[in-house]
């Protein structure tokens, strides 16, 4: 079979680089060890090697469909892939025992999540949005609304969907105006259009949970009106008896990629019979909303990079099977051709690839430390990993989604003509991946965030929580003899944050859109500089190894390649944190543009 | 109907920044007037309206497919399209008038053939290519070769292919195996097979003319022992009579997108039975073929940036029509969203977009200058253009195959969600593009032929030419005191280009693999300063007709367009040739890994 993601990568990084093992300390890990996190992981990747990667490229050929009568049609695998992962755990088993969960932290959990996106992201979507759905149960509604809908969702036999998006609105949900009507004890009549909505009503699940954002009537104009209902398709009665609400799936959308993971068009209320339970308090659904947007957000730009690292292998596998050419300094046509590996620019591609999947994925698993720090430490740990969260989710999502479509673009170029046709899988990885710059908010949105809201934070102190860890990194590096010119070089290129902000503040005075006119190129910058950082903490951990020749773990070639990858990265990508600094300093103002005849 | 070209900046660039008229001074171009010219380009996009663009989605869902018998079978409109454009000159209109032709200057016949391709990148493919392939028989052929295929193919009724690529060897073509046996009088009996040959046996036309590489038994190996064949479905015979040859359609690829255009697997002489005709003299079929390549080349280049600006134009459109969000400084959620085109990071988008497709169209009309003179001059003038063609022609084709896809990721991503549906043409173009990083030698290969042969051919003349053109367009910028700030950038960004060659010299001494091994870093920082000096190039002659306030031409506001767009591109693109620069001259040496553990 194929490869489409490294386990020893994924062990590396949960072992060395980011230090798994310290959380078994904490109160709310301290059911697991080491042996065992690491067996749970194992057990994903056997199970994704059986049930999910055998059938990525068939769910793509017959793609989920439309029936014309309220369902989408899609593959029978799905049904025993949601069936078994829900036995394994993989969509309950982040949540807390007291919920019904397994309590593994989110880089044990996301580490399985990772493995089942590289083996088949059309079909893990469903059991992500499942586990998003019942958090947001958990954590803010009712006891009862838990036991009623939760315990259907973590089997995997009920379906949860995130309902926000509405036709005029798109990514302003200030403007929806789906309308919720209160009928008494927290129930409300709901009526609105949702489109765009993953995992609506499909085969594979027997009831799907809408957790949908309707504004109550009355309620405040833009975000501050916003409440979050349950809507399910099916009401749980008495005695397991179950009445049909009025939800109907009006259509799915048919799509570049991802075309086993149903989107569609769900209308509420067409009957004026649709009943949505209230969570929590009214006018709070956009803040908890935004609990399960932060987790959303870094899954998916933790599944851009798995995606990406399934094309990344392929591409690697290919160019070490396929024979083509010479090299230059080979001017005897008689002997035989190289393989295309051996060519100086397919092992560039196959770096850039590598620093970029490897250099994404690190940067995740740092995400999903801090997140359960956040949620299992105390005191001041807990809080520096929350502002550390805060600051690196937009970077996770924006960076990853955003270079995992231009790694994949490389995979396709390593295939050459081939990579262009439906007979290799380049091409699904590349179609799959486009959604991903979009979903959960664009790359655009992305850097409003951070540099608006992110970078300002609590006095700024997210920021220099973030320097202080990155200065961190270079002074243990700076130890290392072999790793000096490199943690120099991020030094000095990290100071480029503080001057392009000291600029930007200068030059904006109190324009608000001229201080974030540029926010995706402050984004492009923090995101070199972030993935530099995690570069140089992999390499650090390599050469740790290195130098006490300990090989129990990982092989030298192993640790050899991560080093290598981090000179690479630093070499060929870091360079263009300056250009991103230049553009961000220069003070010519073209976004700004009120003639559309300029364009 | 939707916008796919603006015919203003095609206008634009042959009137104002390269010069069409004064090519009519010129013996071969004597017949013509700046007036018909331009006649004859909007005649093209007349053609386009009526017979291409309606077609372009249609015929990608109803895509080409084999049936089984050595036939593919093709959307009906294609027959119409190329039946009209035969008529009107667009398959053989750049041929000189002793070869049936219109002898139109390329600028002319590569603006139709842009908008063709901007409107329906499917269709044109089969008429570029018939196109070539009568070229390389006029260039090399006999007169009898000449009247035998020609006349029928420049009327559309035969299809002329390339059948280059075999699967063993690919890119590589000294290792082509396709043998040719002597059976006298210039014939040869054929057998071998081909795959990737666009344009193979297919419904609309009668004949299939394959311009073909084979090895004549007992050649030299490598390229010295490549000849090229005329090999034709069906023989004409006395009296129009014909018969059949042994050449079949085996097969045709499903692809990521150029779904009209058919891509097929050729046999030749299974039945050993097929007759090919040799062009000109044994074994300089390489030397033949690269003619028509480096016209492939720069088509492809076009056609890459042509279909980048159907995309910009498609999400430009969208981004004046549809609403959402509001601008940072707007708090009021009562009042009314704006359009998307108003938000900092849209604009963003589109002027990238609007560099890149404009930037590119740009450089392939210098190039397309350089080839009227070469083949209209005399004397110097024609030497000079020769040398710029040369060392253009690699950029031209990586450059803006290369942007073109980054440009209509940024058409998607303009259209939010909805450009990720097959409800929107964006997915299509985006899909298309795919291929033009490959199509006549990848990226990579393009880069090899620029860093190591056209810098240093003719002792460094055509580098030296360029470098001078540049400096020319500097000083030519620097007359107007509203572009001095930018001609100085880019004076000494170029700075770069002779360091950089110095450095990669020194650095890898004798050793012909070092110094080539980052030919695509240097190809990203030539195509990055080379497209600057376009841009400067328009915003000299956009400043011209603003400082005389003659907008007899074009608008004020398109001017201004031209110069907002140049300073766009210096700010947000040109900052990066220094750090390409920066990896060129960065010691370390990455891509020549021994051990493949270490990717």
């Amino acid at each position: 079979m194929a490869r489409y993601t490294r386990m020893d990568h994924i062990r590396f990084l949960l072992e060395e680089v980011h230090n798994l093992p310290d959380l078994f300390a904490l109160n709310k890990f301290q059911h697991l060890t080491w042996e065992q996190a690491w067996m749970i992981v194992e057990s994903a990747k056997q199970l994704a090697d059986r049930d999910m990667f055998p059938y990525f490229r068939e769910m793509d050929e017959h793609a989920v469909h439309y029936d014309g009568s309220g369902n989408v049609i899609t593959h029978a695998q799905l049904k025993t892939i949601i069936k078994h992962g829900a036995e394994q755990g993989w969509i309950g088993g982040g949540a807390s025992m007291e919920h019904g969960g397994l309590q593994l932290p989110m880089m044990v959990f996301n580490a399985g999540h990772h493995i089942f996106t590289a083996a088949n992201n059309g079909a893990i979507g469903y059991m992500g949005l499942t586990a998003g759905a019942a958090a947001l149960i958990n954590s803010f509604g009712t006891r009862e609304q838990h036991d009623l809908f939760v315990p259907n969702m973590y089997s995997g036999k009920w379906q949860g969907t995130m309902a926000l998006t509405e036709p005029q609105a798109g990514s302003s949900l200030s403007d929806i105006t789906t309308i919720a009507s209160p009928i008494g004890e927290g129930f409300y009549k709901i009526k609105g259009q949702k489109i765009f909505i993953s995992g609506g009503h499909h085969q594979a699940c027997e009831n799907f949970i809408h957790l949908t954002l309707a504004r109550i009537e009355g309620a405040p104009a833009g975000t501050k009106g916003i409440s979050l209902f349950i809507i399910p398709k099916y009401w749980p009665g008495d005695h397991g008896l179950i009445s049909e609400n009025d939800v109907f799936c009006a259509g799915d959308f048919k799509k570049l990629g991802q075309r086993a993971y149903a989107t569609t068009h769900l209308v509420f209320g067409e009957q004026d019979n649709c009943k949505g339970w209230l969570i929590g308090e009214p006018n709070k659904g956009l803040a908890y909303m935004f609990q399960m947007m932060n987790e959303a957000r870094i899954s998916v730009g933790m599944g851009a990079v798995s995606i990406a690292m399934a094309a990344y292998l392929a591409s690697l596998d290919y160019a070490q099977e396929r024979t083509q050419g010479r090299l230059p300094s080979e001017k005897n046509p008689l002997n035989p051709p190289a393989l295309i590996i051996q060519h100086a620019d397919v092992q560039r591609m196959l770096l850039t690839q590598k620093a970029i999947v490897e250099g994404g994925l690190a940067l995740t698993m740092e995400c999903n430390r801090q997140f359960d720090l956040a949620h299992a430490a105390a005191g001041d740990a807990k809080q520096e990993a929350w502002l550390l969260l805060e600051i690196l989710t937009p970077i996770v999502k924006a960076w990853c989604s955003e270079q995992a479509n231009r790694s994949a673009a490389l995979a396709i170029q390593t295939f050459g003509g081939y990579g262009y046709t439906m007979d290799f899988p380049v091409q699904q990885y590349y179609r799959d991946l486009k959604i991903f710059t979009l979903y959960e908010g664009t790359t655009g949105i992305q850097s409003l965030d951070l540099l608006g809201r992110k970078v300002s934070m609590e006095k700024g102190m997210a920021l220099q929580l973030l320097l202080t860890r990155i200065k961190e990194t270079i002074d243990e590096a700076n130890t290392h003899e072999s790793l000096k010119a490199y943690s120099n070089q991020l030094n000095i290129e990290v100071q480029n944050i503080r001057k392009v902000l000291e600029h930007l503040n200068r030059n904006a005075g109190n324009d608000a859109d001229r201080y974030l006119s540029d926010a995706t190129v402050f984004m492009d910058l923090m995101g070199c500089l972030v993935v530099a950082w995690q570069w140089l903490k992999q390499a650090t951990s390599a050469q740790v190894s290195l130098s006490d020749r300990n090989f129990s773990r990982q092989s030298q070639s192993f640790y050899e390649g991560i080093i290598h990858t981090m000179k690479f990265y630093f070499r060929y990508e870091l360079p263009h944190a300056e250009a991103y600094a230049k553009t961000l300093m220069n003070p010519d103002y073209l976004v700004q543009v009120k003639n559309k005849q300029l364009f």
